[in-house]
């Protein structure tokens, strides 16, 4: 059952490292605090290592990326890979630009992270080197349905399997996975889209998980985190009023996160494994 | 009827590539999603033109730039321009330090951007390429007002042909301008003030509304953004709690955004052509 | 009696120059339009003199500190100090990276700043020059708590007085002490640690009641801003429904702040003198 996974979040309280974007930075430090763990942000390379040295999980994120960043990544996930702190790659934009497409692929080979973490389109142009990203939203002809799972599956699997990585693609319907087993998930609301940085959060919130389970439970962890976000979202939704939209909706996902216990998401959680 | 402008953001869904200040920059993300458009962050000069190339349109904010970024935002300005993509500029603090006067006027000179959107201390600064700005705030001695209106729309339509852009010079009296007509517009609550960053999303959103109108209807295009934004201060306001106050208010004028439509804007919008 | 302070910023109406991290920018900023002043975000070095001279008040935040944003907070700082405006570090994580640590004590060396608010274990590490904090929240073993009262209190003056300083050790239990008083002050609520950015928030409020008061009574306003906090925090959490959780208390407590009043703080303050 994935709920375990929030107690044991809440019982370790891991300290995140997160080098990210400035646009959501700040929702991924509260709902890393809401799941109960703990966020330090620092990017300048002369300190990144000594941070990464105190904490438990590293998260990168490359939705503003810049070459002072992603040397700082680079330097902190090498020493986080050392330590054996989990690694969460987010190739926020990859294939929307060759630079975004090459340090995602640059992360990806020099660090082998544990976990990647995007949309759909994300992945498939990380797995290609190449893509046709609209911005930072999947492509709609990408995206993950009924009709086409297997074949998305394979694809992931496949991905996974060569990356040596838990590989989470999320989207209206979720799959996350290693080189043999899946989760497909079908929690959360299309609202959620409507939110800037919902995928950006669930990558932090990845990391707290995944610091927090020993590493042979792995995609169980990761797969908890994604059912948390979901059904953060569904339960998000019905508090809202009438005349509430997406800036209250995205702080009350957070809540959400907030009230989040073993037994909710275990009842709440839709998934299938594969 | 500037209604017709929030149905067609709706309808184009636009992507917009922002460089804006990291202060505001989340609510500028979730303002441009609420009008139906979607934002892209990216700075890195390497990238900014390959990520405006697949967007619609442009917002430069200066709110806090660095000499890196001045750089993108010349890079990015050019590339769009050469698409035909509408070119946003808010000199945010323009008149504050000579610095900021310098690179709003650089941008202006060297990108001819299609709008301008900033308080009236703003373009006085830029149009006087000095200043005596009280910060990122109006000065009260330049606010425009039922008084000075007359001589406000002499200066700012002249200012508007000199520069061949559409003008909006916000505040308690708004005023959209080209270089022969305008909008007075009189939405919005004077505690829309008591938010950081109004000025900020409404310069994201014009950008949407901008991208989504033929050339020729860029005034009322603009003008319904200003519009909009007013008109979603005074629903917001409408649905404060007594104990709730300006960071709570920031979140129910984006939800406002997120439920406007057409016949809305058309019913509440209150302005007068000059 | 404290609440003087929160009259007198809002008579003031300062205007706060920040140089602060990006991850609680936005609520730094809005935070201090709650309490009645204003806020200017700028780091480029090129300008950072010019802006703060416009200002009354400067903050210095290193929670995402990089090389270049150093060089900028010390020269905001000179300027700040030749032109008498009160200068506030908030040493956000020293003792979590040897970086942090030096550039902390290289900001109190240089800049002397009239007022330093931390955790008590960002304090320590300040004093001596090296920690083992645990990222940016205080140790648990540092805590200031009715037992060990008196050594922190001797603690806190000696440093105060050292450094010429009010310094503002928050937490639990609150210390705001000059080298000779001292106030220990129990507002607040334990939730308040779930939320990021209550302590960078605080530091901006901080530098606004500085640069409303005189400098003799720079230790009360001090204390009267930690208060407001305290007060604000205590508020905030009666309103909060059932279902909500940090994202939505943190909007809650600026709401507050935005409507807190002379009367209230004095009635509301729980404070000793030592």
């Amino acid at each position: 059952m994935l709920g375990q996974y929030v107690t044991k979040t809440r019982k370790t309280h891991p300290l995140i490292h997160c080098i990210t974007n400035y646009v959501t930075v700040n929702d991924v430090a509260n709902i890393i605090l809401a799941c109960g763990a703990s966020p330090i942000m620092a990017d300048e390379v002369d300190e990144v290592e000594d941070i990464t040295a105190i904490c438990q999980g590293l998260t990168l994120n490359i939705g503003t990326l810049n070459h002072r960043t992603v040397q700082s990544m680079l330097a902190a996930g090498k020493k986080a890979k050392g330590l054996g702190h989990p690694v969460v790659l987010d190739p926020v934009g990859a294939g929307a630009s060759p630079l975004r497409t090459r340090a995602a692929a640059l992360i990806l080979e020099e660090l082998e992270p544990e976990v990647i973490r995007g949309n759909i389109s994300e992945i498939r142009a990380l797995a290609n080197q190449s893509g046709k990203a609209r911005g930072v939203d999947a492509d709609v002809q990408d995206a993950v349905t009924p009709e086409n799972l297997d074949a998305a599956l394979a694809f992931l699997k496949a991905f996974a399997k060569k990356t040596h990585s838990v590989v989470a693609a999320t989207g209206a319907m979720d799959v996350v996975c290693d080189g043999e087993n899946a989760y497909v998930i079908q929690n959360g609301r299309p609202e959620m889209s409507r939110i800037t940085g919902t995928g950006c959060q669930l990558s932090g919130m990845t990391a707290a998980f995944a610091a927090s389970a020993p590493a042979a439970e792995r995609l169980d962890a990761v797969a908890a985190a994604v059912c948390t976000m979901g059904v953060a979202g569904e339960t998000a939704f019905g508090y809202l009023a009438p005349y509430e939209g997406n800036a209250t909706y995205a702080r009350r996902i957070i809540d959400a996160v907030d009230h989040m216990d073993e037994k909710t998401l275990d009842q709440e959680a839709r998934y299938a494994r594969r």
